[in-house]
């Protein structure tokens, strides 16, 4: 059994971790810390798990962590795994990291987005965890950053156009939108009930944060550079991301021809579901799954690609895809934890 | 007092308009027409509206309307109004009409989209209503063709842009989004609550009936002729829309600029509401009301315009314009019976 | 124009309270309060009612509002209406406080479950505002205890039973149901919305406060001391309270008859819809008015009386309920600034 | 492995136990019939379970499905399992039935509150189905009577009290209220989101056809026979029951004592989870799985005994109830397939 332990555990991401550790057939989930909740039952916090761990919130140091693990989540907030990391590398311990800090090659993009890097060294061990197109580097690493859950459902509803060059990469537009756990579980006043159930907005608009890293990504597999146009919006719902995605086709492209594009390049891939020609994904196909159920389209009258993905936030978007790179660099069976179906309705 | 009627009044916009005249100041409703619910109260179908009026629903010819009524509201389906506003203008009275089938000027488009039109020679005399732009044609009309709500969002999200041709117009993409009531009141599976709520998907891509009505009026509004992608997805609300659109600029323009441009275009405009530099609008804050909000900012790093819109679909979207086209057409202060506050939360 | 101001007017009913007064025919909005916003335009925090009003919130004393107002509408927590009524009473002011500082009239018992009371003189003063019940007392009022929320819904369904001792007074059960605007505006973990939406349940089992208040109330409809079990739970809706009340019938009455003592003893009331036999309210038909829907039947099989009951806890729950409380202290017409329909659906 | 089979399987208790058997290590679900949707794949209706499954609905007779299977799942409306039961049974097959048809001893009961019955010699063979009550029956037994939902939150509610004598039978009140995928999947208004969302109501109060079965189980629970009365409520959500159950007490007991009788009731039962003191259930705690949360409190002031029990609807109130009971009725691990954690938030 492989031992594995959490860091900054009782927001939503680290719950969800939570869950699927605590499911999985070759983890033994042994500590889980909080400094909020310290020495709280996980049970007090999150009732829906009683009966299934008795764990408690610890609030330890990295190297008394270290000692308890073989690997480790760090689910903190941006800022603060890049100060714990090295800790847990140097001990030589497995690191998913599912903050931001590290997903960023370019040091000058990171500090410019979020704040100044305190273990920068770190970054070009650092491997970017999207399984399905980076799954030889994910092997061998280390320390995975985790990707942001946005740029996920982005990136994988882009590559096989992009890797076929079927687009030209100067018109993406990226128009997505999240549930509410993306949010976390601090209370503020945008994430009360009241102020989002029944509603619907843009938000951060040119300004997200995940700007960088979906442009990074992109151009890495478009082998060019160019901004990207991401638009966030927050969606009333608690789980979920859909991307409506944008492009301007460069060849002469049908949509069936398309379909057999994307469904070859995912051909392998048992979390991404490329739908048939004419049906589109539903964010509540995959709630608390770990697919991404893609569709592909060409709108004929404007010569424009148009490809939706459906993901949930928290799983494909945050710890489900940390449990397939744990899996990974493990050396588990990459679908070891992860293949409950999709709860619906 | 004006004579009000509604012909097919037991779906959800015939409903919104039977609020709306109910508390509307200058008008009496005299005649409500439903096949289906023929004799019944309309409290028994809407107990929200006990105490509020005594009408029964009528199974009526449109001559026995007429004979009630100074102005005639159609919430008829598509394919149904052509037949019977005829006689309605024949009669002399005033027509607003809620369907599609004399919106679209172009009767091969009309009938592409939609199905044989039996009344084309109404099509010439018919004004599009969006009184933010057509007010003075819509003074003289007998017959309105009370606009999509989709097109309403976006036509009026880019009206200014257009105007001031800031915009490439070829690169206008119109990404939008609307809560189920537009689907209307029928049973079907897909607006079922279990298939609905938690979900998000993009539906009808590059298919919806009300692309060829959006590009007659922003083709109109640009002076030239091009097509627009237009992507419809169902929110898990019961009412608003919100349009996030994007168009590369032509025109070196900051968000300070164009954010007077916007003001300007809509400096008198009660019911268009455009917002400060770096506010979106949430489909929360019009709920129940005729306004619609507007945001537009300059997307610098890839030099886009991006143009967020919000309206209430069955509002600013259908019942609300219609009698705010009434009003108009009625020679009514135009904002009669349509003063009433968004509802929040 | 009656003059009114609102002290504490950026919570959920602060803000109810500003959008009925705007809306109000006689009544100008002079100034609201909130040191938590001071000098921020309401339509920074609640951008729905931009256009609609210029009025910022202001950080100011009882003695300068006081000077501004001929009405005020306290809506602070409990404990601090109470430190500040005082004033606005010295003053000669009108005073509708929403706390419950002044509903309780024995002191013991308020002090019980609530704080220890600084202005306990005035609690002989005030009324109890339910205009339904004691409009005559209300009238010559300067000082109105506005009910909660629940006991509103709670005390409405009820009288007519109590009236006509229909029912064994000690079997009484009342089980309620909230949306969560009735928690305020405050950021905490229980309202965000990945915590309430999907879910459903009891809370303050057997402790809430508003326990009290619905014993003084029902104790004193009946003319005789009991208590009352009262289990609240939370809605995943943003407005609404139905309660369902049990009692054993003492008198053989069918449901026939038991409709006809609800209609008979709110034949005058325009706010309280008893509805048809058979018929149960929704707290969708009232949401956004300052109605009650009432159901009243009889369970033959357990002899048993059951009433349901619904409103909008923010209206007639908390702010319209206020607003038909100052009309009748001012002399205004009763129902002025609160006939909009409900929004549905 | 075991063959199972399930009968009427495209609604929501239908796609319930498809996904449940999907992932059920010990069984292999062969045939799944619909007629409605003879010949699609599950994937079409459910694109849920895409890339899980390749299974097509049959329209086939049962003599054809015996053929298929060990154990049958019969997920059809009341009044055709009964047809349909008698040909498994007599195949020699276990037969798991989600419908009222065996659930009620007494067939003048049933044929009162439902239809005539067509295999009456049946009854009396069925066993009612809730493990934790009836383990040793089911073992034996060739015909399982699944409860229903509502009977179900309420019977393991109250079955503690009942076995101590707790508390005065006479005044049992069970108020429930249960999401919207309780009402299935058939296109009606009333399941219509736009009719659902934001509402929340009493529905066929005094008249629900659980009444009877909840009456019978909890008689015999108690060994004496009384009348309950049951209200049930519809709630806008997708799944969960909720239910507050009121009795007086005729025991001098205290909330810390109520409890101990409550754990130790349950103590070995997996899925039953019985709160510390304080604590209250709430339905998104066990979204998706078969557990059922229980809260048992004494109202000191009113000497009433408060129960609140939470379930799935889908679940333990349906498909995963059904799934213990194959689980124990073949010989399996009763917890089998059941053992995922809830889905939170």
């Amino acid at each position: 059994m492989i031992k594995a332990a959490i860091f900054g555990a009782s927001g939503y991401t680290g719950q969800e971790l939570t869950r699927l550790l605590l499911g999985h057939p070759a983890v033994e989930l042994t500590a889980i810390t909080s400094r909020r909740y310290a020495g709280v039952p996980v049970t007090d916090v999150f009732p829906a798990y009683y009966g299934l761990t008795k764990l408690k919130y610890l609030n330890a140091k990295p190297s008394e962590i270290a000692g308890l693990c073989d690997v480790v989540f760090l689910a903190l907030p941006h800022g603060v795994s890049m100060a714990i990391a090295p800790e847990f590398i140097a001990a030589g311990k497995k690191v998913i990291d599912l903050s931001a800090d590290y997903r960023l090659r370019d040091i000058v993009t990171y500090e410019k987005w979020y704040a100044k890097h305190v273990s920068p060294e770190l970054i070009k061990e650092a491997v970017y965890g999207i399984p399905e197109l980076y799954r030889n580097k994910i092997k061998g690493a280390s320390l995975i950053a985790n990707p942001g859950c946005y740029p996920t459902s982005i990136i994988l509803a882009l590559a096989p156009a992009l890797q076929s060059k079927l687009v030209d990469v100067k018109t993406i537009i990226a128009d997505s939108a999240s549930g509410v756990s993306g949010a976390g579980r601090d209370p503020q006043i945008g994430s009360l009930f009241c102020e989002v159930d029944g509603g619907f907005k843009a938000y951060k608009v040119g300004k997200h944060r995940h700007t960088p890293e979906i442009e990074q990504e992109l151009n890495s597999l478009a082998g060019t550079s160019f901004p990207v146009t991401f638009t966030p919006h927050l969606l009333p719902v608690k789980r979920g991301i859909l991307s409506t995605i944008y492009a301007t086709l460069q060849q002469d492209i049908g949509t069936a021809e398309l379909c057999r594009v994307y469904s070859q390049f995912y051909a392998r891939e048992k979390f991404v579901r490329v739908c048939p020609e004419g049906v589109f994904p539903n964010i509540s196909s995959v709630c608390g799954s770990n697919c991404c159920d893609i569709a592909a389209t060409v709108d004929t009258r404007t010569k424009r690609l148009i490809v939706v993905s459906a993901i949930d936030n928290l799983v494909k978007g945050a710890a489900g895809q940390a449990v397939q790179n744990m899996n990974i660099v493990c050396g588990l069976e990459e679908h070891a934890g992860l293949k409950t179906a999709p709860l619906y309705p």
